[in-house]
């Protein structure tokens, strides 16, 4: 039996028709499962809440070496239609690039680990096992996304003994970065209530502005760290200070501020938690007024130190793209936050310039590209192991 | 010729009939103009811009013992009309208090200086002259108010040798207390522009809000000073501060703040100008960002050092009420300030409870009291005189 090979153009191509935004199926899993199913891979729909998953195993369930693949078909929305040149869901074809919303993100890196996947089953089928866990919750909560999946795997006693996440990773030029870990995020919002007065008498009235400002001035001006050995150091923004107050000769009785924090593993966040509400106490308690502090974790930072799966993912890149890839923790959040309590992770994708943009578009050189160096690592990987 | 002496109450409710909110003359100083000219006293409108004026004079121009009088005709406006329960124009009686917008601030001042004028004028003329300015832009910018009769006096050659202002002085009871001066008030906006940038990046962007919480901390823990010989601490207050960032992942690009201080003597609105600007200059400049700020200053502080004309004035108010009244300096702003420039000044009036309130209203008997008051300052005046 013969196949003609998956084309990773055409398919990123006929994803980006699905119109995809979270939490919207859009049709772009329902392709995946048929074109899965067709391969040979055990699909199955792990859908929970208003979000839909796919879970997709070659290969023996629970099989000790068995490589895994995560991605996401959800899109953020489209926003302003009129400021894009082309159809967002359109998939146009111009000057070497592939539009659409979810062209780079990811749309494409799916396609290129699907197509990559079925190359090896149908071609040099692996002693081992691949497992695509793709979801349709990466970009909304991602409450029943990943985390879905990576229940349903629990459940099921499906496993992964290592995982690549397909989302883009190079700011500029391909092969230029991976990653093998992020920086955790946590943001908090405090509100100061004092006493409302008459500016002329500021002693009759407790100025939630004074504690406020102190607080804020306290927290980012504090050094938290100075980076760890893979990481940069964690980072305090206070990114909103709001009060409302339009007379002048009005003190107010309120005013609130948000701040974010992306931190690295010297901290949790628990212990940052703990942090800022001992700074709100202390602000709290010397200026007499009331500070109530809400506070979110969105994820823990989280490390797969440099080791044979980064090596076999560095090596991979640099045959194909010529550079050796730089080990990079930057960035905001991904599903890999999820992946990292199950197996070693490494995120490993093209260049995410146009992501969650107008006229976002990924070079279809690109598509190729990625799609050879996920090939490459199935075949180095089930070579090694 | 005898006359019957003018009744303080019913000019007062005649004035409260004059729906004279700021700019609107609305009849109250055409009325004036009439009474005063049928008692002999020489009147002149001074209108400038959209604001009525009215200048009163009786005895001789330029006199080097003038008297004067310095009150305002002019309203705030009703605000809410339902939540009154009379009538804002309609200057009701009921249980001995005039209900009325303007009914304590200040036509009821008005009206009793007005009376004490024409009665010591009908009844004993005095050796001198008597100038009263009164002015329908007190509570609006006060640009052509106080300050255009000021100017028309000194075009003239009319002169005052001191002035009482007629705003209410009492926080409670009638005669406890007199202005014998007023902090300054000054108000700084300031805008201060970074560089925006995404809340995981911070080296990437510049945080405004970083230099904003340190430059509000400083001023706001700054001690001006601890108070003058007649004057409480100058004091500052942040009133408010606003970015309008709803995004936790977004370095904002901009900030705004407004502080507002009130100054005593030790200040001047220019050295505390050059103060703020110096303070936002390091601020700018320790982070990097640039940092506009605006200044106005609505009024300087000035003082009337106790002295014969308080001595005079705590003399009367005493034998009127038998409290002998404290010499204050706190409050607002009032056309003292204007007047100071002048010659001595001193404010004396009512209680002031109500004022730009709902339901404002007078207790009847202070009028009186009050006419009293300012009869037996001009008839003292005159005599030591
Ligand atoms: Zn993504
Ligand atoms: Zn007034």
């Amino acid at each position: 039996m013969t196949h003609s090979p998956l084309d990773p153009q055409q398919l990123t191509a006929d994803l980006i028709r699905c119109a995809s935004v979270t939490p919207e199926e859009g049709g772009a899993l329902v392709l995946l499962d048929k074109v899965l199913s067709a391969a040979g891979f055990t699909c199955t729909r792990v859908d929970r809440g208003e979000v839909s998953n796919l879970i997709a195993r070659w290969g023996d369930k629970g099989h000790p070496r068995t490589m895994g693949f995560n991605g996401h078909t959800d899109v953020v929305p489209v926003g302003d239609t009129n400021a894009w040149t082309v159809d967002p869901f359109g998939a146009e074809e111009k000057d070497g690039f592939l539009y659409g919303r979810g062209a780079t993100d990811m749309k494409s890196g799916v396609a290129a680990f699907v197509a990559a996947a079925i190359d090896l089953v149908q071609t040099t089928p692996p002693d081992g096992a691949i497992l695509l866990t793709i979801t349709g919750d990466e970009e909304g909560d991602a409450i029943d996304g990943t985390t879905a999946l990576l229940d349903h795997m629990d459940r099921e006693g499906e496993q992964m003994a290592v995982c690549l996440v397909g989302e883009p990773t190079c700011p500029d030029e391909m092969g230029e970065m991976i990653k093998i870990g992020r920086r955790g995020s946590l943001s908090a919002w405090f509100t100061v209530t004092g006493v409302q007065g008459h500016s002329a008498y500021p002693h009759r009235a407790k100025n939630p502005l004074n504690a406020m400002v102190r607080l804020m001035d306290r927290l980012a001006s504090h050094e938290l760290d100075q980076g760890t050995e893979h990481f940069d150091a964690s980072t305090l923004a206070v990114v909103t200070i709001d009060t409302g107050n339009p007379a002048t000769n009005v003190i107010p009785a309120q005013t609130r501020s948000t701040v974010n924090i992306r931190f690295n593993d010297a901290h949790t966040g628990a212990e940052l938690s703990d942090w800022l509400r001992a700074e709100a106490a202390r602000a709290a308690k010397d200026f007499g007024v009331d500070i109530a502090v809400e506070i979110k974790v969105s994820g823990e930072s989280f490390i797969t130190p440099p080791g044979p799966l980064s090596d076999l993912v560095s090596a991979a890149v640099e045959a194909e793209t010529g550079r050796k890839p730089e080990l990079s923790t930057t960035g905001g959040t991904s599903d890999a936050r999820f992946v990292k309590n199950h197996c070693p992770v490494v995120e490993v994708g093209l260049v995410g310039k146009t992501m969650h943009q107008v006229d976002e578009r990924v070079e279809i050189a690109q598509i190729h590209q990625l799609k050879s160096i996920y090939g490459r690592i199935l075949r180095d990987y089930f070579d090694q192991n």
